[in-house]
């Protein structure tokens, strides 16, 4: 739809290839595209544009993030082209947009923070490939959580370091019933889905929202459809079994949610009706993973960031790929779109037999 | 000893294969009698009559999680061998006696709960079984544990749920010392043992307990005498570990011990005399799991369910096999009376060299 | 330097292997210098001795420790060779040192656990092996913290034993900023760093450090040069980020972060200017692991042991020898002096390519 600009841009990366300072800026905004599977550099400045326009030190301390985090892959000697395809880039982006969300302290006090544990946060990477190869899956932003939350566990015991009020330590307590449809209304509907997208880069605004949604139009329609649809079907979950509504409304039940269908819907199951149905089963379980997690944190009162869609993903991609039900797709890294039409072109009557789509 | 009741009941296992109703009701008893790895529908029949007699609507609430794990596996297109010796059924089985015991509310709500989780346990099970794979392991109750905890850790932060008292976070604090003579009595040891049996399905009652015990005996009389010996042994370690009287007499130092003992001293390896060290071993270490976990649960007020079985399992079973001492048994799902005559007739004289012994 | 004392001890250790007693104490001696990944019973010794002067009851529940847990090594039939270097002493070892650190109650109660929990330490230890190899690894102390974390978080619901004063389970406060330089010196540097070294075994004072250095020297000039220096590196690391002066003090900053350096920086990579580079690094980053495990560890008032160290190595490790920067060497039993000369005489021009020193 969008020509060149459409899919993995694939032709754009290999012009720029030679060039060390533009491929490098290339291979930052495909690691900002990452974080929602997307392999597209376009997308990443879209993502890039969301995180200022929601507040310019966020942009600020994301930008650092992806910049320090790809700039140590090169440093110790990583596979080029997974770093020409944003992989270690997009866990230090989410870094240092934590950063800024849940740490008080002086801009310079932070930044120092953003750059050794985006470092960190490439080293992670590295090691969770290798654990998570054989079992055949990726990392997801799982070495993001685990960064993060070493930095933020450490933190409250870092005399040189302040956390925000968003840390708070307290024992779980069970939460009273409350009445699910009086605060149901237009203006709800369209914050929690549309700052529910933006919160997954932190970036806590309906603009920002939008901005993102528009990005991930251009690598694909398939997952911007779920953009909106994962994250509207996080917000009913959420409604449902009745958690705080200030939560949902701040798109804190999306999230986790969209990026959950993104997944399954499209780039590790080649989409059809069976293989939405099951995206939508994963995305209320991943609802239901948050929800515990959020008990689990809360005695340090630290926040689940994506590790709901972490496990979500992982648990739905390994059972989906042994049912006889879905059509898998082991090569993550292109888009639902050419996914399908790849699979029309190689099956043209019957679609594959299970377990034959692995290119 | 009962005939064609005994053992794993192949014959009428093939006799029903063909009958879609009678089939799935036989899948659902095997799957409850799974619990006690046992694969035998009359075993399960004795265990669902001891729900209904500890409490009716725990005996409803296990059998709507049963039918729910059981039917969501046949619809995910799981494996149908699987299936019919009761491998996706016994979690649901157990998500659903959860629900009861730790949750408030009205039945009607518990029910909606028990259908999504019994449901998303057949999921976890499938993970978990490709997972233990490469380590030669099943998935033991770990699936039931994990949806459960996902849904009680949830329920905290979910105003259409209630906890019930049980659930109830604390920092954890030293327990005193206790006087460990002055309470021990026969009521205490029937107690202590017998309800500790049946507290493994939830069915905190005596009669439930001897139910159990019944149907275990129809399967095999050595699991039937490790049930009785390890809840025994159970109850002593707490009692020399001086923990709590009250739960103890309840049978709560019970349940994972005399399942750990069946587990070891017979299923996954042949028994002899070095075999019931073994087993009397990791009974006790099951308890000191045990122990530890009752206090990493306070600060959530969470159960430890049968996880201290889980992880003493997993320990000692791969271990065992490594030993030189213990003729290992790697297909679990027969009694240990067939594992022995097996050994005796392939190595009439003097037993099999270690490792051999893979059918 | 030191003749037949240096190295491993290859010709001692087959000299006494047919007599029992003292092989089995060659064992025990050598179980004790594992903790330091070094395998030479003299460095065993001058750690011993440095046990008996910081505390003479904390020898002799750390060579009760030792005893136990490779008596249960051979009684289990467990391989004779992986026994003979200490492979199954270190974690009952420590075990044993931990228990008055963090235990009170009468001598008599603890050598009770200490005897149960080193037995069970070398059952953890067999299935942690079976667990690390798929990828490659050692279980370094995983073991021991295992085995110690369910002891003490045991311990608490236990009344038959009582934990000290350092168990002390609260929820956890951000620490407010501390002034770094006023509390530097030269007393507090060499109580930091001497102390730290000590404290890997639990043995808090400045003597026991300069001890456990001279009994690294005999093995490695290059370990005990990292003991020094990773110790210092700890302490650094502390101070900038502002933790507790009186844990920096104490040596509780340097003890996880000498053990990183020298596992890095000449165990498992051969030694040269771009390994001490990445040895630096590491030994930060276990720092921050620790002080994240610090905050993770304050519910339950449980201390981090040596999880740091694990984790740090695990990663680190791991994801060194998959960049082309570093010299991978896949046998980690010998030392770091012998790992450079046999990389000399293998390769005399330019060294190995990557991957391929593995003997």
């Amino acid at each position: 739809m969008f020509g060149k600009l459409d899919g993995t841009m694939e032709e754009m990366s290999k012009k720029v290839d030679n060039i060390p300072f533009i491929s490098f800026i290339d291979s930052c905004l495909r690691g900002i595209a990452e974080v929602f599977i997307a392999n597209n550099p376009v997308t990443g400045f879209f993502v890039l544009v969301a995180m200022y326009v929601a507040d310019f030190w966020l942009g600020v301390a994301s930008t650092v993030g992806v910049v320090v985090a790809t700039a140590t892959a090169h440093l110790m000697g990583f596979d080029r082209g997974q770093i020409r395809i944003g992989l270690f880039g997009f866990n230090g982006f989410l870094v240092g947009a934590a950063t800024p969300i849940f740490m008080a302290g002086t801009e310079m006090n932070q930044l120092m923070y953003i750059i050794v544990f985006s470092a960190f946060s490439t080293i992670i990477m590295k090691a969770m490939v290798r654990i998570m190869e054989p079992f055949g899956l990726g990392a997801f932003t799982l070495p993001f959580n685990i960064t993060t939350l070493i930095f933020l566990f450490g933190a409250l015991s870092y005399g040189h370091a302040t956390v925000g009020p968003l840390i708070n330590p307290a024992l779980p307590i069970a939460v009273d019933a409350v009445d699910t449809v009086t605060f149901l209304g237009s203006d709800f509907i369209v914050n929690a889905v549309f700052r529910g997208i933006g919160q997954l880069v932190f970036a806590d605004s309906i603009i920002s929202g939008i901005l993102v949604f528009a990005g991930l139009f251009v690598t694909s329609r398939i997952m911007a459809f779920w953009a909106v649809v994962g994250s509207a079907i996080g917000m009913i979950t959420g409604i449902l079994l009745g958690v705080d509504q200030n939560a949902i409304y701040a798109g804190l039940w999306g999230y986790n949610a969209y990026i959950t269908a993104i997944a399954i819907g499209g780039i590790f199951f080649i989409l059809n009706v069976k293989t939405a149905l099951y995206a939508v089963f994963a995305t209320i379980c991943s609802q239901l993973l948050a929800g515990a997690m959020v008990t689990f944190m809360a005695p340090w009162g630290m926040p689940v960031l994506t590790l709901p869609f972490c496990f979500a993903a992982i648990l739905f991609i390994s059972v989906g790929r042994t049912s006889n039900w879905l059509i898998p797709v082991n090569c993550s890294l292109t888009t639902p779109e050419e996914h399908i039409s790849w699979c029309k072109l190689e099956f043209p009557k019957n679609g594959p037999s299970v377990g034959s789509v692995n290119h």
